[in-house]
């Protein structure tokens, strides 16, 4: 509370800043395509991968399976993306899974949806800066053993840019965003362009493959399956222009709706492209560089090039990572609104941003990169359940709306959202039956824990505002003097001055002591006969020697004789030392009384301190 | 404070007891040699061993130093038992060195004593434990990796003990004494015996012997000297029988005495008849087996003697740790009582105990045992410098005595106590020259520390009453009533029910709301104008919407316009849920406020708990 620990504060997050000063941008498609489409594009950068690292458990043979496999997850990317073009329309206010889903399916699904989403937008960051780490150690080789440490500092970075309020500056995305583009771009070219004029690819060096898993026994549909729900990592973020479409220029829907059609065919262009070169030159999984580094290698060699691609890389998967750190307080906010989070969700900090979603999320995203080491790969498994439940919860809230509004060309919009939610259920059922021991299984637990604290949240606010309400409520009581009980355990300067505020409060003040030897009883009641002013004195004795245990028993007793409207007060002088450890050397006698009181109504506690510093004696007495 | 805490606490430690029920034994000379001498008897168990340990460090030919060291120490110990002779007749109310240093030496030395003495209780405690582990693992080898988990269960077990208040029962005392003394008369007895008629003894085999540090070159002067000043910690515990001369039978003194010259006797022809023994079955210190085992077994091999001999030195060293246990809390409550300790050392518990004495013993002793992992050759070193320090300080401590009072006899006595005094203070210089880097130096740092640390409480409890003092203190004053600042959020049941508290305190009462949306603010101003009964609503704008600050700034200004005499009084209305983990659901800014308030004079901070459980409502509206 010092002005140190204010200055410290404003070091750090800049100076508070005014609520008049909250403005909202309104962006260009061109800036748009930038903010919205850094986590659904960067899924590139580890979606072929991941398809990769689970063929190579069976043979090297079997990475061809790759082009099929992927093909497929492009199927089901555009499929999904028209899908998502109906909502854009629907929801122009902003379509996000768990107003559409409290819209059309009830309080139930929004949970399970919001539920799934919070845990989506904590390994959005822990995947992605994992990977954008992962994209570093590729080129220099020499930190991988720092890779959890590295990812920890960046997620720090992101949370404290974030907590100072990074306004949601569009240049000032666009620019690793389209980077990225441009990268992958250029690789795409210049590699279908070498493939063109020499025939084919020459192969990369594999440093440190992975090696066929032994109690893998060849290629089944299983292992099919299991390399399909693995790429579809690659759709995680394609609905985050859906949610943010009020901050498009007007006709908003409409801009929205075709920056989403450009981002889909980027993405599937990318992931497509990428998935044919790996392919081509051989690329496998391996313990030391990503398959997207080893494509850049390959191609370009170890230049300039290669570098700016792991570098664009990199600052995109840092981008990703930073739009959930926008999206997880958002919709902590929403839920806080509605009563299903803590109301601190809620809280505008200085700086006009949600502090405490902010740090949450970044202490949530820590902890699991260093449970699972900053290892993408073990993280990825955890990752595409949530983001299909909230998908086939999305879809089917949609076809719901759709039945309920029979708005004009309902059946047609109805179909194309029936069949992007039938596809992401199967692929969701896909995922759960492939993956339930590699991950999914944990998902699904918290998923279900994090719903029912929920409903738990929401039903002890409930609670609480039935309890405050002041419906049906009479008119304020006049309460009599309240009665004033002042335990001493002797006669001094704190007590007198104690003793005379309470006889400030009420004229009905009792000062209470409690006796464990005679001599000393006998002591005090001459003192307080010269000191007391006449105030009535109770000596209770404790043969014990317990302090606490007889004045509760007098309280408890008061407590019984009192009439309606009575409320006890309990005065209690207390020490406020000059220096904090100084606290250690005095019995903390009303530490145990103002416990035991806490729990019972009909009591109050009233501290007052005296002060023994001796500026602070000038100031009672002045 | 729950009665399920107390059932469990009453099951541990027994019924409280009544403060009448305190009662003290006087006791024969026969019990009291078993009560006073666990501690100094004991140290046989390891003082040969400790001169041999230092011996074997230059060679096994260097062994047979141990001869006229232990001559040496028997010396040293007849002094300064002859010493402490004097000292029991000088202060037949007990002599501890605390004392005989307050009395003659003034508060200075008599803190350094104190810290000593502290310091040595504690590694009483540890040494004496460690040892006693050491018995059983010499016979029951397969123990030996578990020493130090096992020391701190004999530890925690002694503490419990002390707790429950073990009565100092002599009958209790004198059996393990006994039979040790009677084990060690019987080894020396059957040793002599087999060494006069066999003209020698068969050498033991020592099991894992120390070998010969290659960096000690030869027996010098040095070695020697640290091999004496090792064998010294066999003078430990001499003190006692003179700092509980008041237990003794009528006359006190007379009896003390004689019960102190047997001591002696017993001590010096143990100690001196092991040594020789030692030498003569060859035993050389091991880290398997204590010497006195390798006696034991050499001559009693394997059988029920050789364990029964184990079994008693395990128990009295037990014996020796429990007597810690009695003087640690009781110099505490001397020093509280004198105003160098906290208050809480001077506490009696529920069973007529100082409780937090011997809890903080316990736990002080068990840290040492597991820092220094249950080994009694790394404890030692620290041991011999704090008794000696006590030694020193008593002997001339007592010769000042003499020369104050010149009472009959008191040149002879003096002459004894100075003899005394300078052989111990030789020893210690002896004992700092030859230990300083094996450990010395920690207690002296120690004892600087805590001497200074004891001399600022008692600056502290002398401030403190002399700002507590009613000397020139006026009439009491009649305070105005106080001005109420009660701050609101909202305008709900519990506010009201303040509101009600507030008014029933004075007439003075003033709502504070902190506007952070304009909107909001003209909400709550229209709930107050129908539920705040006439009482004046203060509305405090907030434009970086922090709710503390306005409000401190706000109390800032009314302290600084307040009236002498005037109290300003902050009335919070407090939420107290149902459950604990509720607390989390709520934002809780009365803490802040109350912090800020707490470090400035002429505040007075109430709060109105509101109960939200059912049950306490009704209570509450009753």
């Amino acid at each position: 509370m010092s002005s140190q620990s204010f200055s410290l504060r404003r070091l750090l997050l800049g100076d508070p800043l005014a609520s008049s000063q909250l403005i909202h941008e309104k962006i260009s498609k061109v800036k748009a395509l930038a903010v919205f489409s850094s986590d659904a594009l960067s899924s590139v950068a580890y979606a072929t991968e991941e398809i990769l690292f689970v063929l190579a458990a069976a043979s090297t043979a079997a990475l061809s399976f790759s082009i099929p496999i992927a093909l497929a997850i492009a199927g089901l990317l555009i499929t999904v993306g028209f899908s998502y073009y109906q909502t854009i329309h629907a929801y122009p206010k902003g379509g996000g899974v768990y107003i559409v889903a409290k819209d059309n399916l009830g309080t139930g699904f929004s949970l399970v949806a919001g539920s799934a989403l919070l845990i989506d937008y904590t390994l959005t960051v822990a995947v992605s800066v994992s990977a954008g780490v992962a994209a570093i150690t590729s080129w220099l080789p020499g930190l991988i053993s720092y890779r959890a440490i590295l990812a920890v500092l960046a997620v720090a970075f992101v949370t404290w840019m974030n907590l100072r309020g990074l306004r949601e500056s569009a240049s000032f995305f666009a620019v690793p965003t389209y980077l990225f583009i441009a990268g992958m771009l250029s690789l795409l070219a210049f590699g279908f362009f070498r493939w063109l004029t020499l025939g084919g690819l020459p192969d990369v060096e594999v440093i440190e493959p992975i090696h066929a898993d032994l109690a893998v026994s060849g290629v089944g549909a299983f292992l099919i399956l299991r390399a399909f729900s693995a790429g579809c990592t690659a759709l995680t973020g394609i609905e985050a222009i859906s949610d943010g479409v009020p901050a498009f220029k007007a006709p908003e829907a409409d801009n929205a709706g075709k920056t989403l059609l450009v981002m889909i065919t980027l993405l599937t262009s990318m992931f497509l492209g990428l998935t044919f070169l790996a392919h081509e030159v051989g690329a496998a999984p391996s313990h030391a560089e990503t398959v997207l580094s080893q494509i850049g290698r390959s191609l370009f060699g170890n230049g300039p090039l290669y570098i700016g691609v792991q570098i664009a890389t990199a600052l995109i998967l840092l981008l990703a990572a930073n739009t959930a750190f926008s999206d997880f307080p958002r919709l902590s906010y929403f839920m806080a609104r509605d009563g299903y989070m803590p109301r601190q969700m809620g809280n505008i900090g200085d700086r006009l941003v949600f502090s405490n979603g902010i740090t949450l999320l970044g202490v949530l995203a820590s902890v699991l990169i260093l449970i699972f080491n900053g290892d993408t790969h073990s993280l990825l498994p955890l990752y595409a359940v949530g983001v299909f439940i909230s998908f086939t919860l999305s879809q089917f809230g949609m076809v719901r709306r759709w039945f309920r509004l029979r708005s004009h060309g309902w059946q047609r919009n109805a179909a194309i959202n029936s069949l992007g939610g039938t596809a992401t259920f199967v692929v969701l059922m896909i995922i759960l039956t492939t993956r339930f021991l590699a991950g999914a299984w944990i998902v699904l637990v918290l998923i279900g824990f994090f719903t029912l604290t929920l409903l738990r949240i929401h039903r002890h606010y409930e609670g609480v505002a039935e309890n405050l309400s002041l419906d049906n409520y009479g008119a304020p009581t006049r309460l009599r003097h309240p009665r004033v009980v002042m335990p001493i355990g002797g006669v001094h300067r704190g007590v007198i001055k104690a003793l005379e505020f309470a006889r400030s409060l009420s004229p009905d003040v009792t000062a209470v002591y409690v006796e464990t030897s005679p001599e000393e009883g006998e002591k005090l009641r001459q003192r307080w006969d010269r000191w007391g002013d006449g105030v009535r004195l109770q000596v209770l004795k404790s043969p014990y020697r317990s302090i606490v245990g007889p004045l509760i028993q007098y309280l408890d007793k008061l407590g019984e004789e009192r009439q309606p409207g009575d409320v006890i007060t309990i005065v209690l002088p207390q020490f406020v030392p000059e220096h904090w450890w100084e606290n250690l050397l005095h019995n903390q006698t009303a530490w145990p009384l103002r416990l035991a009181l806490l729990f019972r109504a009909g009591y109050i506690v009233i501290d007052v301190p005296y002060h023994l510093g001796e500026t602070s004696m000038e100031e009672l007495d002045s």
